[in-house]
C-alpha cells in the first residue's frame, strides 16, 4: 500500500511520478469500496474526488494550509491521507473514522460540514482571518455542482467577488448532487461539461506521447504544454467572471498531473479565483458509475455484485409517498415540493405518475418553502417534503412568508429524530423547538406507518374552508422517522384508534379496572417503541402502566394528559428530540399551569452533540431504552 | 389630483398621454413625501419607483395579475394606485395603509413581503400554480438590486431558468440596498450602469424632439424608435443569459414610455425574462437624492427643508457601536460582521475607524454567520450585529456551523422586541424561541444602555480560554431593542449592579426588612421600564413589590429566581418576546422543578400577528403596561 505512511505529506506526494500516483489511487478506491461496504457511507461522491483530492494535497498542506470539504461526503480520500486509515474500518462508527469532517478528529479538517453550501463562506471567513493577522496559509473550498444551487453559495461568492479575498474555489462539477441536478447553472455546466468532453481525448494522447521514448520525459516541455492548455481554458466561464471572479477550468478531475498545475497557477493570480474541475461521479467503480443516486449514501454492499444491502424494516418515505400518490390521484390540485431528495424522500413513484406536479428546486429550502407559499396562494395544495435537519435553512421563510400571511400548507419533515451514522449534522432532533414556537401551526408526530397515512389525509385539509382542521393551524407539518420502529400495531393487546384532530390515544393499558393510579407514560413518535416496551416490563414487574401516544405536539390533547397524569404515581415523557422546546416541557408547563405536581421523569435527548452510532445506541446512549425507562419508574415507585 | 379616481384602472393609465403620465408622476410624488414627513416610513425608495409602478399598472391588473414587491418598502405608490390613498394619511398607524403590502388589505397584495429575496419565489409559485390550473395571469416579482444579494432569490432565478416557467422578473437596480451596494454583482450591475448612462441624456434628447411639432407626434415613429433601443440593450445581461434567463434592459426606470413597451415585449417571450430598469432612489425630491441613505426609512421630517425628526432617547445600536469600537481599539482581533445594516446597527463609527476590520456582506445573513464562523477559526473575534428579525434567516448557520462545532462567537441582535409601524414581519420577537433552545449559548438581554456595555465587553471574553464564561456557553448573544426606555438608572432608588455572568439582579426591593412576601416580578430586556413603574403602583398602594432584572435568558439565574420565588404572593414575569419558548416559560419551568406553585401571571406577547402601531401601544395592546401589570396583581392578591 503506498499510503502505508501516515499521514501521507504533500512532499511524498508531489514527489511521485505519475505511475505511482496513478497506484495510489487505485490503492484509495480499492480502500473505499471496501469499507464503505463493510460500513456504509457515501460512495460515489469519495470515488468522484480520489485524484482531485490527491492532486490538491500534493500542492496544499492540508495540516497547515485550510481545505474545506463541502457537505463533506467527498472527504473520505481526504482522511485517509490525513492518517486516519485505520479508522475508516470502522467508518462512521463510534471507534472508528467520523463520515464528515470533524475539527475534533483532525487538524486536518479545517471546518464541520454536512449541510451544503456553506464552505465558500467559511473559507472567505479563514482567509480574511489570516490576512488580517498577516498569516500565509491558502484556504480552498471545494464544493460541488450540486451544492452551488444553494443561495448561500452563491451570497459567498458574490461577497468574494467584490472583496477579492483570496481564496481558491474549486468546483467540483460531477453533474450531480445527491438526484441529478436541476437549475439553471446546472445547465450551463452542463454546456461547458459537453465543449470539453474532448478534453478526456487530449489526455489519453498525453499519456500515449509520454510513453514514447525522449518525448515522455522532457518535463519542462510538458509544463508549457499543459500551461498552454490551462491558458485556452481561461475562456471559459463567463457566468463566473461577470460575477468578478477569475476562472480556471474546466479541467479533468481525473488529471492529477494537469490538476496540480492548473492549483499551481491559481495560486499565481492575485485575488480569488474558481477552478472548475470536471469528475465523474462513482469514477472507477462501474456499479457506482452507472448508478451514482444509489451509491451515494449507502447501507453497505457486496463489492463484487454492487449489491445494497437492504433494511427489513418499512420505509416511511415510501409510505408518505403511497398516500401521496393516492391522495394526488384524487384530487389533482396536489402537488408535492422537495429540495434536491425526491429520492430520499421516496417520491419516485409520485415523479413518475404526476411528474408536472413535483418541483424538485435543487438543494434550496428557502425557496422550495417560499415557492409553495405561492403555490398555495394560486390555489394548489402542495405538499413540501423535506429532511427534517435541512429544513433548518427555512426557518425564516417558515415564519415570514408561510405563518405571518396565514396561509395553508403542509410540510412532510422527513427523518426526523436522531438519523444515526452520519452524525451531529443531520440529527432532525430540533424540529420540536424550531417549528413548536411558530405561530398558526399544527405539528403531528406518528409512531408507526398507519398513522402517517392518517395523518397526511388529515392535513391536506388545511387547503379545504370547511375542514375539522381550526383556522388558526394550518400550517401543518409532520416529523417522521426515516424507518417504522413501532410494529406492534398487530399486536391484540394494542388498543386501535383512528385520528382524531389534535387527539392523542392510549395504547397500552394494565391498570386494574376501576384504578388510575400507577406509571402514565406519554410519548411522541417514534420512541412509542421504547415507552411500550417500558409499560409491558413493568406489566411483568405488577407495576401498573398506561402508555398515551400523543401524536399531536401542536395542539397538545391537553384534557387526556392532564386527566391521566392527575392520579398517576409516576409521570413519563418520552421523545426523540431534544428537551428544550420539545414536548417533555410542553407536558411539564400544562402539568404546572393545572397544579399538577408529582413524580415525573422526562425522556429526551440532552442538548449536546450526540456523536455517530446506531439509533438504537444513540437512544439509548440518552437514556431512552425500555429497561432504562422501566428502571427509572421502579426506582421513583420505590422511593415513593 | 389626477388619482382622484380610485382604484386607478390600468385602462385609464394606458390611455394617458405623455403629459398627463407627467403629471400623474409628480402628484404620486409629492404625496408620497407628505405622508411620509408626517408618519414617518420608507421614502426614497418610493419615489424612485414612482414611474415604474405607473408603467407596470398601465400593463398589467394589479388585482388580477400578481405583482410582487420584494422587501415591500418600495409599494407605496402601488397602494395608492390600488385604492388606498385615503389610508396613505395615517400611513403605518393602526387606523392606516401598512407600510409592506399585506394580503388581508387589498386583493391587489399578493405576497407579504418585509424580508428580503423573496418574490421570485413567491412569484414562480404563483405562475406555476396558475399554469397547473390553466389560469392565464401574469406573474411579475419586482426586485431590487440590494435584494439580489440574498442567496434565496438567486435560488429562485436558478430554479426560474431551469424550468423555464413564465415569471417576469423586474430588477429595479438603484445601486443601492440600504446601504450602498456590496458584491460581485452589484460591481457588475454598476458597470452595466455607467455604460448606459447616456441613456438618460438620450431621453432628454427624445423629449426635445418630441416638443417640435411634426416631430413630437407621430407615434408609430417613436415606438419603432423605442423598439430599436429595446433591441439594442438586449446585448447585455450576460450573466442572467448564461444562467439562462432572457434579459431585456437596461431601461430608464423614470421613462414610463420606454418601460411600457419594454413589458409588452416581455409579455411576448415564451419563458422567463429578467427586465433591467435602473432607477435612482429619492428621484425627484433632492434631499433623498442627496441622501438616500438617510431617506430610507425616516422617522418623519420637515418636507421644505428636509429636516429629519430626532428621537430623544438614547439609540441601543450606538450605544454597542461605541463600545465595540473601544473593545477595537484596545484588542486588534475584534472584527465586526454585518449584513447591509452598518447603519442601521450605528457600525459607522467602527467603519470609520477600523475600515479593514468591518465586513459587511450585503442582504446575506446565513453567509454572514458561516464566514464569521471561519473568521473565529483563524483566530479573530468577530461580532456579528444583525437585527433579530433578519438573523432568523440563519438559524441554521447558527445551529450548524457555530453551536454544533463549539465555536466561540458573538452576536448582538439589534432591534430585538416589537418593531411598531413597520408590522408583523419585522419584530425581533422570535429570538429567545429560535435561538434559547441552540446548544453552548448565552442569551443575555440588558434592560438599559449601561447594561449592554457591560454585557458587550463580557461577551468578547468568549475568545480568551482563561474567561469566566463557560465552555459550553461560548456562543455569545445579546439581544437588545433599538432604542433605550428603561432610563431610571440615574434614579436614587434604583439599586446598582455590574454584571456579573449568569446573575440578574433586584432594582426595586419595597418589601419591609426582614419580610420576603409580596409582589415579585422577574423582568428581562427593555420592558423593565413597565415592570419597574408597575411596582411603583403597588407601592404607592402599600403593596410591597420586588423586580428582578434577569439580564441572562441563558442561563437562567436559577437560584435568586427560586428564592424569591418561594415566600412571593404573587410571581410575575414580564418579557418582550412571545410567550413560547420565552422567559415565562423558562420560569415557570424552573418552579414547577422546584415545585414552587402559586399565583403567577406572565406578561409576554401572544404568538400572534402583532400589527403595526407604536411600540409602547403594541406592548399594552398584549397586556404589558404599567398600570396592567400593577392591576393583575391587585386582583389575584385580593382574591387570596
Amino acid at each position: 500500500m503506498l499510503f502505508e505512511k501516515m499521514p501521507v505529506l504533500p512532499e511524498d506526494l508531489a514527489a511521485m511520478d505519475e505511475k505511482q500516483t496513478a497506484e495510489l489511487c487505485a490503492d484509495l478506491r480499492k480502500r473505499l469500496i471496501e469499507t464503505v461496504a463493510e460500513n456504509g457511507g457515501h460512495l460515489a461522491s469519495n470515488l468522484g474526488a480520489v485524484e482531485l483530492t490527491v492532486a490538491l494535497y500534493s500542492v496544499y498542506d492540508p495540516h497547515r494550509d485550510r481545505v474545506i470539504w463541502d457537505v463533506g461526503h467527498q472527504s473520505y480520500v481526504h482522511k485517509i491521507l490525513t492518517g486516519r486509515d485505520a479508522g475508516m474500518d470502522h467508518l462512521r462508527h463510534p471507534e472508528g473514522t467520523a463520515g464528515f469532517p470533524k475539527l475534533a478528529e483532525s487538524d486536518a479538517d479545517a471546518f464541520n460540514t454536512g449541510h451544503s453550501s456553506t464552505s465558500v463562506s467559511a473559507a472567505i471567513g479563514y482567509a480574511r482571518g489570516f490576512e488580517l493577522s498577516g498569516e500565509k496559509r491558502h484556504v480552498i473550498a471545494v464544493i460541488g455542482d450540486g451544492a452551488l444551487t444553494g443561495g448561500m453559495a452563491y451570497e459567498a461568492l458574490n461577497d468574494l467577488a467584490q472583496s477579492r479575498t483570496k481564496v481558491i474555489v474549486v468546483l467540483n462539477d460531477n453533474g450531480m448532487s445527491i438526484d441529478k441536478n436541476v437549475g439553471g447553472l446546472a445547465k450551463y455546466l452542463g454546456k461547458i461539461r459537453k465543449k470539453h468532453s474532448y478534453l478526456r481525448a487530449k489526455r489519453n494522447l498525453r499519456r500515449f506521447l509520454q510513453r514514447i521514448p525522449g518525448i515522455g520525459r522532457p518535463v519542462a516541455k510538458l509544463l508549457t504544454k499543459i500551461k498552454n492548455r490551462v491558458k485556452h481554458w481561461v475562456v471559459e466561464g463567463k457566468f463566473f467572471e461577470n460575477l468578478g471572479l477569475y476562472y480556471l477550468g474546466p479541467i479533468d478531475g481525473h488529471d492529477v498531473y494537469a490538476m496540480k498545475m492548473i492549483f499551481e497557477r491559481a495560486n499565481e493570480i492575485d485575488g480569488p479565483v474558481l477552478v472548475h474541475v470536471q469528475t465523474q461521479k462513482g469514477h472507477g467503480y462501474e456499479p457506482a458509475e452507472k448508478n451514482p443516486e444509489i451509491y451515494h449514501g449507502v447501507p453497505g454492499f457486496d463489492p463484487a455484485t454492487g449489491e445494497v444491502k437492504k433494511s427489513t424494516r418499512c420505509s416511511l418515505s415510501k409510505s408518505f409517498s403511497r398516500t401521496l400518490c393516492d391522495l394526488a390521484e384524487k384530487d389533482e390540485k396536489i402537488t408535492a415540493v422537495t429540495a434536491a431528495m425526491s429520492i430520499g424522500t421516496g417520491l419516485q413513484e409520485f415523479a413518475e405518475k404526476y411528474p408536472g406536479r413535483l418541483f424538485d428546486v435543487g438543494i434550496a429550502e428557502p425557496h422550495a418553502i417560499t415557492m409553495a407559499a405561492g403555490l398555495a396562494l394560486a390555489g394548489r395544495k402542495p405538499v413540501a417534503v423535506i429532511y427534517s435537519t435541512f429544513l433548518q435553512r427555512a426557518y425564516d421563510q417558515i415564519l415570514h412568508d408561510v405563518a405571518l400571511q396565514k396561509l395553508p400548507m403542509v410540510i412532510g419533515l422527513d427523518r426526523a429524530g436522531l438519523c444515526g451514522y452520519d452524525g451531529e449534522t443531520h440529527h432532525g432532533i430540533y424540529d420540536f423547538a424550531y417549528i413548536g414556537h411558530i405561530p398558526f401551526t399544527t405539528v403531528a408526530a406518528p409512531s408507526s406507518a398507519s398513522q402517517l397515512d392518517l395523518m397526511l389525509r388529515m392535513a391536506v385539509k388545511v387547503y379545504d374552508e370547511d375542514s375539522e382542521i381550526p383556522e388558526d393551524r394550518r400550517l401543518f407539518v409532520i416529523r417522521y422517522p426515516a424507518r417504522e420502529r413501532f410494529t406492534h400495531e398487530e399486536d391484540p393487546d394494542f388498543i386501535k384508534s383512528g385520528l382524531e384532530y389534535g387527539k392523542g390515544a392510549i395504547c397500552f393499558d394494565s391498570r386494574k379496572p376501576g384504578s388510575v393510579s400507577g406509571v402514565v407514560i406519554f410519548s411522541i413518535g417514534e420512541v412509542l417503541e421504547q415507552a411500550f416496551e417500558a409499560a409491558q416490563i413493568l406489566k411483568d414487574s405488577g407495576i401498573p402502566a398506561v402508555v398515551f401516544d400523543a401524536k399531536f405536539f401542536e395542539p397538545l390533547d391537553a384534557e387526556a394528559i392532564v386527566s391521566l397524569a392527575r392520579y398517576a404515581n409516576v409521570i413519563v415523557t418520552c421523545e426523540d428530540a431534544i428537551s428544550d422546546g420539545g414536548f417533555s416541557e410542553k407536558v411539564r408547563l400544562l402539568l404546572a399551569e393545572r397544579n399538577i405536581s408529582g413524580n415525573t421523569a422526562c425522556f429526551a435527548l440532552p442538548n449536546t452533540l450526540i456523536p455517530n452510532d446506531s439509533v438504537e445506541n444513540q437512544l439509548a446512549s440518552c437514556g431512552i431504552s425500555a429497561e432504562n425507562i422501566a428502571g427509572v419508574c421502579k426506582k421513583m415507585l420505590a422511593k415513593d
